[in-house]
């Protein structure tokens, strides 16, 4: 979706509407919720929408406070989730009602002549301006400001000046406030939308005390299941304006005061509602009330004014090293901010909570926690506050004891994490898109590993972090099974993956994937820990043994991974492929999403996706895919992705841009950070999307700043001789590739890593690295070590630089393609099938099997594949014959001085041969020394014209792709070299006429000429 | 379970207890239970169990009166089963209450000194006789009985004779009846058992009217949601004793009526107490209370004892072509009439209803349908009432529409019948073991085809039968899709096949072959009714084309089979044999059933069974597996059943049978017949299981009677020469092979097929065949045919007989054995591999690449695959030059005097070779005249000692393995032949001494020592 028109207008600092629309009120009261991390307020009205009220979904959560409920199934069965769960709306200390001469401040009454309502994400305060003319006639202007403090959780504060317009004559006005505590809130109940919440509906909250002092309210109340109990306190304070004696209002469930007084035109009564929630978690039920007083007195004492200041303060510190700026789009620079706003404010600190799906803002998913909150968030906020991050970890570290129970329920060793929770226990009441997600646990190892790259802060592990780690990685091998026919692979049946679009699956690619390197990092990590004296105690009491460490990493390195060889691809599972294909640009736009239009059988049966399966594990375990899978994966699953999730857009824009499609990539994130200010998904109203306000952030560093935390040994591979220090010393790197999409000027952002603080700021030109806190540190720039001291800042081109030279081998460095010929037309002339030089030529680069099929094409009889198999065999073994007696003298014209101009221009070499005899063709020309890789066809899946051989080529050198150029004769191969996005030079006229430049014969090439053609590929002359 | 202390004893025609115990009362209230197909009560005392009465769970149904509420899901999906349905728990008619001197007969009150209950089969009636000493020390004797009307579908009655004991000088005693119907009934909610019902809980009627009018009572009542309507009428007649004016006694929905007298001793007070119910499903509203009153009456001025007459003579009808006597086992006998009874009692007629999973004797499954109605029940009925199968068939016929809607809804063409339903509508509220076993379309166009076979009425086609065929075959085609990838394989993804502890598996092999014999049974039936004018006018109505029917045949005969060649068995389906097997014998009895104690995904993840899946395929499709498949499968699958279900031993023990495994076949059958009566799955309280009832008719008859209704193509194969006169007709065709468990002395039944009632009796020796209704017919017996004419008894033996001779190549026919050795030499002297004579005797009778392993096991390097691929042709190569050589002088000695004395007996002759060049070595030989069939390692799929090859050969020649003797001189060939159960002849002494006779040579071999042998293998001497 364009920002041609968005909803809110497009501002850096602020969201902001002008118009009221009863419409789209609930929307609204999402985007304009405010939070804390442990208290948060819908962005609904004070005085309320009556008579629209159903317009208007009122809601005050705070974090993890539940109620339960009994999960009831038409069909038992064991083990099924027993016990729902659901995020209360608790009793709300907004209500301030106006009357104007008697009469209510209310949608259709009087006239709304001006309407503003801001919030700005520097101060954090939410503030409405209105006109409101009443039915009599007078004119009040309003300010409403409101804020939930960011440095004092329990508080929240609102500030309502009342300015009666109007000349002198028109005399003094009647103004009369109520302001009340409203207990008599529900929860919404379910509807035909599973994703809208409602576990646990209707008034789940029992009045236990309330009261009226002067000013003061109190109210205090208790769940009915889960017996938890809060108190609100509210203390109000007339900040300007006349005095005004309080009356109190007692009704049940609802303290409340009333003020009134008579305002001169002009004059402004100013009132200050300061509210303070306390919960029985941290609180004896039996202080409750005393202390919410005692926490809202002391805040209506420092006064809204001061509150606002430390809230400004807050967010400052928050930002300076949050923000990501972003110079060239606005609606982007707008969305981003928010989101990061509204992770902030709606993830839990020091362990207490996480973050729900919703954050604070509103009913949807029940307030449950997914594995989204591992995945999308946490890694957007250790990026700059790992504190959060760790808060998070540690809360899943707390639910450690429910998990190990679950996975004995299940009747498996270890921890098993649940699907979706508040309370640790499962809540997952469709298992087969539920518990069936056991990668969960990986998930969350995968944070942990990455907040530990990020850290190095061990501190967690010793505070339960082992434990977890430990308990999650046995259970896999409790799980899965060994399978002798398939040669001993580890296998896990009938789970789920990602792609909720396919259910009960086996050998899911992802959940294989993400339990091989949650099993490799806990081996690693018990190895690293061994010798301590605290891991020996732990060790102990979870009664781990070097033999179950050793069946994790046999787990890990013989774990089934479906892969079909004709595609290259990875298959989703062993079944995906051979289900039928369903592409979504077929599906109307009414009958999406598909979960509300198909039954899941008819969504289960076919290839269709929710979400990235395959795709995910290409961002999360990039190690595990060659550069060549990757892009193919991705193709192969984009075209059949629905993005009917608001985690799917994120991961294929990240995934795109890592493979240089940059403009692609722009349009993934725009979707993902615009997801809540455009309601794209036309659910907003349920609560904003927090994993797509973390995949947004993710959008920006992993995708277009292709920022990864590399290991030390890929990291020294990379980097050449010219190894960083870092490296030496064990520590993982930060390694960054930055693209720029064509209308953006540049974007900036901070990053906190390892006790560092750094600057990463790119623009059309180049990236600069400044290191702002910390000592010295190497970082990776396109693959290019750089060295950063202290305040200074190093700054590199982003562009594409030649830094390698590929190779074809037959045609290009020798005439091996002469051998291949008088093999072929030996062969053929055996079995009788017509063949010359001119079908030969066709034969250019395509691999041994392929040509001999094109050959027997013309055969008068077919042959079956062991028949085949011999005959390629027989070709073989006589080209193999044939090029016994190369030497170096069969180099090609200019080869020689070619490579040596190369070698000396520091460049690296490589041959990328779909021959399979390429090695002992470059050791008999006695080039071996030169070149730097030689990859063959035994090395790749597919050969040209798929990029693979290139690919791997550059990979295996260690350089970008776009840093490289291929040399090829054949027109397949220089296909190959362009699907790879590299330059291409071309030998042989004509038939290599896509090359960037092409040349007769090989004594024509030189380092110039391959430079002009680099220069052409990437936008020169 | 051994019937060793039964609970009921075992008798030949009736089912009784003797104690009261309150403990099993529900589960004696589902045993004695009575019914009509259309009326049914569960076996509970008039008088209730108050002050126990939580003990009983009483129950009146009328088959198909539902009462519906909406699905509550906790988690909502598109598609969803929306309407759950529960058999109506309605008006309750028996209650009559006892008081002696004021004292009401209750437990626990006075003393009972005497009680028996007793089920007559062939009365058709209930009685319990009491003796009861009441608290005020007076005693009466009762005689209560009870039947439920099988030629007046609407009508039940009570006889209540009460007797006082005592002498004349004990004075009269006063007798109270109370007499009522009871219209606060309720259903019983859902508990933690899926299996036990509880869709839509408590009370669900609503009284309308209820009058008392003398002795008579009515009551009408209707259902809150479904909207249906009931009356029931009660007329009292005292038949003996003293005069008693009925006194009226109303409360709101129990009109009743009171009758005292006094008894002199040894006088008797009889009341006949004469129910009618009608419903609104065939009576108007506000006639229902008329119509009742007046079917009542008319009832009760007949009489008991008029009834009990009709009741009788029904029964005796019934009885007349459905009993099966068992001669040896008092137990089954017992238990398969008890079944028939009950089968009788409780199946819809004339297409009103069908049958529920516990027929109309308790609220288990809700009173749902399910597909074991056509599978288990349609063909046990079919036998012998074939209108009984036809009502069933015409049942689903009219829930056509729903079915369509269903399909629709999914997105499918044509229509999909419900998992599970009353209204026709899907009620599987779990949809991956509901909708997901889309198998019910073939299921139902299974029982069709049966129907059609055993009737050719078709009728019933026109009638509907035809739409339905036609819209559940077009079903599969936009079900199942042609993948590329697999060869343009038809597959069917995500479905659950029979086996509910494996859940949305691709190409479940039963889903499967079931939709391929549908598609091609309909595709032949559309054949075969072309030219008809009705057929073109339905034809036309359901705008079928011949491309549509033509896509039918394709996707048939390119269904996908997942099929393992290592272990020679079908995968039950595509990812199954991966899993990791699951021993039952491992798991404990307590947590079994294994749905009760273990998670779904637990169970789905591993190799286990609920109930039979492949092999309830080798049942059904029996021509679909080879019998060696057959025997693989059966043993592959047997060890991993858990047996959880009711319908799963049955399969198990038809299929043994089948095989020739007698005594586990009648293991099996003893399990099915006595799962009610032993209580065998604790869970008859919820009612009685008609599956197994069916099943056990089964056992007998397609089990232990071998009976099968072939095609006439395969009838004319397998009579050979002596065709019978019916496969000319085009007619199928009835088989036997009647087997007899060793403690039985026979048993019989009749079938009534194609116009004809046919008696089979089969006793210790032979089994006879007649012919009491219909013209002239011809079946197989053993495979071979039998002519019957009208009123005569044909007998054949049911022993093994020697029909064909099997003869091993190599070794024993001639001396090819030499030119393998020869070319095996070559090869490893080529290879420098050690080798001589001795090691090559140990490759006797072992397959080309087995031999070609074992020499390269001594080889000093490894070879592979494409290695000795090459080596294995070498060496046939070299074999096949060496028998260009081959005359019929090779034939070794005697062979030539052999063969002809065994052509001149009549016998069939084969060759069962390892080698692949069999049929060329037989070709020189020129003993290719004499052969009738040569078999060779090229059409098996496992070679020696696996059976399979014999089987073939057996197959092939159209002759029972059992009649067969086997030739060899192989050890691993004799092994071979023993596993086919076959009789076997070693060549070659020590070596093959397993074999039932030995030679050293094969001049030694002649008829009489083959018959020798045969008779040794068959108990001879």
């Amino acid at each position: 979706m364009e920002d041609a028109s968005p909803i809110y207008p497009a501002d850096p600092w602020e969201v902001r509407e002008t118009r009221f629309d009863p419409i789209s009120a609930r929307r609204s009261e999402s985007i304009f919720a405010l939070g804390n991390g442990y208290l948060g307020m819908r962005g609904t009205f004070e005085e309320g929408l009556e008579p629209l009220a159903s317009s208007s979904a009122r809601g005050t959560y705070l974090n993890g406070f539940y109620e339960s409920a009994p999960i009831r199934y038409p069909e038992e069965a064991y083990g099924l989730a027993r016990t729902g769960q659901t995020l209360v709306n608790v009793s709300d200390g907004q209500p301030i009602e106006l009357r104007v001469e008697g009469e209510r401040l209310a949608p259709g009454r009087g006239e709304l002549e001006a309407y503003e309502r801001r919030l700005d994400l520097r101060s954090g305060t939410l503030t409405r301006t209105l006109t409101w003319r009443s039915p009599t006639g007078r004119r009040v202007s309003l300010v409403i400001e409101r804020l939930v403090s960011l440095r004092r959780r329990e508080v929240a504060a609102i500030r309502y000046r009342v300015t009666a317009a109007g000349e002198p004559r028109d005399g003094p006005l009647e103004v009369e406030l109520r302001s009340w505590l409203d207990g008599r809130v529900s929860n919404q109940a379910g509807g035909g939308d599973p994703r809208a919440g409602g576990m646990v509906g209707g008034s789940v909250l029992r009045t236990l005390a309330q009261s009226v002092d002067g000013r003061r309210l109190s109210l205090t109340q208790r769940t009915h299941a889960s017996g938890l109990a809060l108190a609100c306190a509210a203390e109000h304070r007339l900040a300007a304006g006349p005095e005004a004696a309080p009356e109190a209002q007692q009704e049940p469930g609802t303290p409340g005061v009333r003020l009134a007084a008579w305002l001169e035109p002009g004059k402004s009564l100013v009132l200050e509602k300061t509210l303070a929630y306390v919960d029985s978690r941290e609180v004896p039920e039996w202080a409750l009330a005393e202390r919410a007083a005692e926490l809202a007195e002391a805040a209506a004492e420092a006064g809204f004014e001061a509150l606002a200041r430390e809230q400004r303060a807050a967010l400052k510190a928050y930002w300076q090293r949050a923000d990501i700026v972003v110079d060239g789009d606005d609606g982007i620079q707008q969305a981003l901010r928010f989101g990061l706003f509204q992770l902030c404010q709606g993830v839990g600190r020091d362990g207490r909570a996480s973050i729900a799906a919703k954050g604070l803002s509103g009913p949807g998913y029940d307030g449950h926690l997914f594995w989204d909150a591992e995945l999308y968030v946490l890694p957007a906020l250790l990026a700059g506050h790992p504190e959060l991050a760790r808060g998070m970890l540690l809360h899943r570290v707390r639910a450690l004891d429910a998990a190990r129970a679950r996975a004995a329920e299940l009747g498996h060793a270890g921890a098993l994490y649940p699907w979706r929770t508040i309370t640790g226990e499962e809540a997952s009441s469709f298992f087969p898109a539920g518990t069936a997600q056991v990668h969960i646990d990986a998930d969350i190892a995968y944070a942990l590993e990455r907040y530990l790259a990020a850290t190095a802060d061990d501190s967690l592990l010793w505070q339960g972090g082992l434990a977890m780690l430990v308990e999650t990685a046995r259970f896999w091998l409790s799980r899965g099974t060994f399978v002798a026919r398939r040669g001993g692979a580890f296998c896990l049946h009938t789970v789920t993956g990602p792609d909720e679009y396919t259910a009960m699956v086996d050998n899911n690619t992802y959940t294989n994937l993400m339990a091989r390197g949650h099993l490799r990092f806990a081996a690693d990590t018990v190895a690293r820990l061994q010798g301590q004296e605290r891991f020996a105690e732990i060790a102990g009491e979870l009664a781990l043994t070097d033999d179950e460490v050793a069946s994790w990493r046999e787990a890990a390195e013989r774990m089934a991974l479906p892969f079909d060889t004709e595609l290259g691809i990875h298959a989703q599972d062993d079944g995906f492929l051979d289900k039928e294909p369903w592409d979504p640009t077929t599906i109307p736009p009414e009958r999406r999403p598909l979960l509300l239009h198909y039954h899941p059988l008819d969504i289960y049966r076919r290839q269709v996706l929710k979400q990235p399966d395959v795709v995910l594990a290409v961002y999360l375990r990039e190690a595990e895919f060659s550069r060549a899978e990757a892009r193919r994966d991705y193709q192969y699953y984009e075209r059949l992705t629905t993005h009917d999730s608001s985690l799917s857009p994120c991961v294929h824009g990240i995934v795109a841009a890592r493979l240089g499609r940059v403009e692609e990539a722009v349009g993934y994130l725009r979707t993902t950070a615009r997801i809540d200010l455009d309601d794209i998904n036309r659910n907003v109203e349920d609560g904003l999307h927090t994993a797509a306000m973390g995949g947004a952030v993710l959008g920006v560093l992993h995708g277009l700043a292709g920022m990864r935390v590399v290991a030390t040994a890929a990291a020294s591979a990379a980097a050449g001789a010219d190894e960083p220090a870092a490296a030496a010393s064990g520590e993982p790197l930060l390694s960054f590739v930055p693209r720029l999409p064509a209308a953006w000027r540049g974007y900036r952002f901070r990053l906190a890593f390892r006790g560092r603080l750094l600057e990463v700021a790119a623009d059309r030109e180049e990236t600069g690295y400044r290191l702002l806190e910390g000592g010295a540190m190497s970082l990776l720039h396109r693959l290019e070590p750089v060295a950063l001291t202290p305040g200074e800042r190093a700054s590199r081109p982003n562009g594409p630089r030649l830094r390698a030279v590929l190779f074809d081998l037959d045609g290009v460095l020798t005439d091996t393609a002469e051998y291949h010929y008088r093999a072929w037309q030996a062969l053929a002339d055996r079995l009788g099938v017509p063949f010359d030089r001119q079908v030969n030529e066709a034969l250019r680069g395509v691999g041994r099997m392929a040509s001999l099929e094109r050959i027997l094409a013309r055969a008068d009889r077919s042959y079956d594949a062991e028949e085949k198999a011999r005959l390629a065999d027989e070709k073989n073994r006589h080209y193999q014959e044939l090029i016994e007696s190369i030497t170096p003298g069969d180099l090609l014209p200019g080869i020689p001085q070619l490579l040596a101009e190369l070698q000396r221009a520091g460049l690296k070499l490589a041959v990328a041969s779909a021959s399979r005899n390429a090695p002992a063709v470059v050791r008999r020309l006695g080039i071996e020394d030169a070149v730097d890789v030689v990859v063959d066809a035994g090395a790749v899946v597919r050969g040209k014209p798929d990029p693979e051989v290139f690919q791997a080529a550059a990979e295996a050198l260690g350089v970008l792709d776009e840093d490289c150029l291929g040399v090829e004769d054949a027109e397949a191969g220089v296909a190959a070299i362009l699907g790879a996005g590299m330059a291409a030079v071309g030998v042989g006229g004509e038939r290599v006429s896509a090359a960037h430049r092409v040349v007769e014969d090989t004594a024509d090439l030189d380092l110039a000429l391959l430079r002009d053609a680099f220069a052409r590929a990437h936008g020169g002359p």
